[in-house]
């Protein structure tokens, strides 16, 4: 048995989350034991690389680690775990079970993820999802250059996914139930999207999927749009929390089932926090609990949990959900209240089409964006697609939403101006200006 | 005589900040007359677009006319008077005397620009300056493919141009009369241009110039760094306000000789109104009176003081000044309080370098941060020098420090995050990150 000079800090999950949250913690508290006890092969991976290492454009799994184990074991000083499921959380007790043994804990992180959620029709050996390490390497395993895939769903991954394939040489179909890519984007700024992947991906609209089978190396589908033959089919049909542990310890969780937390990252649990795709946080728009599966809420959030866990000080202020991807090219992004969404919350929207350089400038390629906000000028939420600078235009629109800022906040924010980055009213300003006058 | 049915609003100067006043006015009161008293030929025209112009990627010197002087008289209803140089304003009487004659006015906005200051040893034919399309014009004449120019002074625009003339084939020598480029960034980010560069552009240092002299079609310049042959010589020695007209009518300026202006834009004389580059605005990181001669600056500076002019209600906050420049397909970036004089005000600094995207995906350059803060950790200022998405980064800290933001902010602004748009802790996040430790 080791002595423990400190108290002990136990981390669930290896993922960004919960290696934000050990570093962290052991950076507070250089004293405390802090171990990490993660159930697959790998920690600290780059889930939102996977797309372009099927592709092709990263050429090794590994390089997806943002770190060699090593760095969190020897430079950091933390005990991490692999291959080690946990199994019950008692919180009486102040004891973790786990396939590995008990780990007694002073304060506990729960940063054991999401995980894909599948209709039955998808529950197969023929279909894979992805989400891990291991998930990404089987998929591609079963990959030939030029291979026919199989996308099932039409949001946020299914259509990034499609779109790296496609551009990876790679026959796409993606299946997708309604007529309409990503939910949470506009109508008009859905069609945009849909109209770039048209001729490069096939996409079966309104389309349910009712079987798939393996037939000889080959899948069939069989979908309300006919028969789909593909080499892989992969599920993008939606994420959920891995709270199961939590939820059965008595720990609260939300609508979503995530666990709510609150500014320190505390759960309902004293002395029990969550961080990460496992955990609801305040919505900055609505105020309400939001839950945001994204990478960069995640770190964040574990930074503040195995800080507060080891007796630091931090506040985490909550997200907005702001979401970048590209197709072909393209940049998409939005943030905040969006879509319907925006419209259910009673806010009126703009919708401008502008230029991502000066007029004069080579390269000029139309930026649409799309401004949600409430009936008193605060603004909800944006969307943008279009070309170079639009990803970035839009988080500068999510750093000012995240400081409650309203439409004359947007239109003298004072963003600088050179041709090659932008016209000399930039499509932001625009889109406030717009808003403004009505 | 045009007998007029609403009031009478002369604008002076048909550049950015006068056109956007006067459209301005015009829309808020469709009743009034508005007259634009322009000295050159032209209006509304990029002066932002004309290192493009003589570098050769912009191929029309009329490219760079925002819109055609037809635009403003026939589809707005604006008077405008090009070569029309005033000569005097009488606050009194309410007239504005030109070369064109008299103008009575019942509101006055004053958009007189900024032009170049020479000093007397450039005072010379044989120098250009850059600012007027008839100055493009004429410096574009004189350019010959592969001609060697000297461009005199290590600003903004001397920087700015040096590196698109010499992507666009000349020969450019760079004459700085300090070891230093671009005064308002930090030694280092300032070597680190400089070290881009080298090698493209030849940079004479802490050389001054003492005559420039015309021989056979070459000019010759003597500086204290030797003798230098250049085809064309472009002094970019800095502006200063068009405000004599302004003084001698007894409107007050501040130190810079820029027209003070409240936040509606008004001067200390009731009914005249200022905008542009011959005013002074707030500075909104110090709250003094500041001087952005930019143009994103000088279009809303214009539309807020038309719309009050015109008996509308804008307010225009104050600026920081953010400037963006392309510098040999790097951007570069500052805004707020920077390099010394973030020092000066007593601001602590930290420096970062980070991936322009994630690490494993392709394509990925440095990002070079750096952050201003206040003791109490406010932000005061941010530079940034790097590859692709650089510009909007220094954009979204510039959007949050407008907003008075804090380290803790840019820190938790849930920037989204996508592998080709940056990496997961992103330059300016972990910017904030260090500087929050310190």
């Amino acid at each position: 048995m080791k002595a423990y000079t400190g108290m002990r800090i136990v981390v669930v999950g290896g993922g960004a989350a919960g290696m934000a949250a050990a570093s962290k913690a052991k950076r507070v508290s250089p004293h405390a034991s802090v171990t990490v006890l993660e159930a697959g092969r790998f920690v600290s991976y780059a889930e939102c690389g996977m797309p372009y290492y099927l592709q092709g454009i990263v050429k090794d799994l590994e390089d997806l680690l943002h770190y060699p184990v090593t760095e969190f074991t020897q430079r950091r000083g933390i005990d991490v775990r692999t291959g080690c499921r946990v199994t019950e959380i008692d919180t009486g007790k102040q004891v973790v079970k786990s396939q590995c043994g008990d780990f007694p804990y002073d304060r506990l992180i729960i940063a054991s993820g999401a995980s894909p959620v599948l209709p039955p029709e998808l529950s197969s050996p023929d279909v894979h999802t992805l989400r891990s390490m291991e998930e990404a390497s089987s998929i591609k395993a079963s990959m030939r250059p030029g291979s026919e895939v199989a996308i099932v769903g039409g949001g946020v991954l299914g259509t990034e996914l499609a779109s790296a394939l496609s551009e990876g040489g790679f026959r796409v179909t993606l299946v997708v139930r309604k007529h309409r890519l990503i939910s949470a984007l506009s109508e008009e700024v859905s069609a945009l999207v849909a109209a770039e992947m048209e001729g490069r991906v096939k996409i079966l609209w309104d389309t349910t999927v009712a079987s798939v089978e393996g037939k000889g190396g080959q899948k069939l589908l069989e979908t309300s749009s006919g028969q789909v033959r593909a080499d892989v089919v992969i599920a993008a049909t939606g994420v959920r929390p891995n709270s199961r542990i939590a939820s059965d310890a008595g720990i609260q969780t939300t609508g979503s089932g995530a666990i709510r937390v609150d500014e320190r990252c505390l759960t309902s649990e004293p002395g029990v926090y969550a961080a990460g795709d496992v955990a609801a946080c305040r919505d900055l728009v609505t105020g309400d609990y939001g839950w945001f599966p994204l990478a960069q809420v995640s770190n964040k959030m574990g930074r503040v949990a195995g800080a507060n866990a080891a007796g630091g000080e931090m506040s985490f202020p909550g997200a907005l959900g702001t979401t970048l991807i590209r197709i072909f090219g393209k940049e998409l992004g939005f943030t905040g209240l969006t879509g319907q969404r925006a419209r259910d919350a009673g806010c009126k929207s703009v919708h401008i089409t502008a230029g991502s350089r000066a007029n004069y400038y080579p390269g000029r390629e139309n930026v649409d964006f799309v401004l949600h906000y409430f009936p008193d000028g605060r603004v909800a939420g944006a969307e943008v697609f279009g070309g170079p600078g639009s990803a970035w235009r839009l988080n500068a629109v999510a750093g000012l939403i995240s400081r409650g800022s309203r439409l004359e906040d947007l239109f003298f924010a004072d963003f600088g101006y050179s041709p090659p980055f932008g016209p000399v009213w930039d499509p932001i300003v625009i889109a406030a200006s717009v808003a403004m006058r009505e």
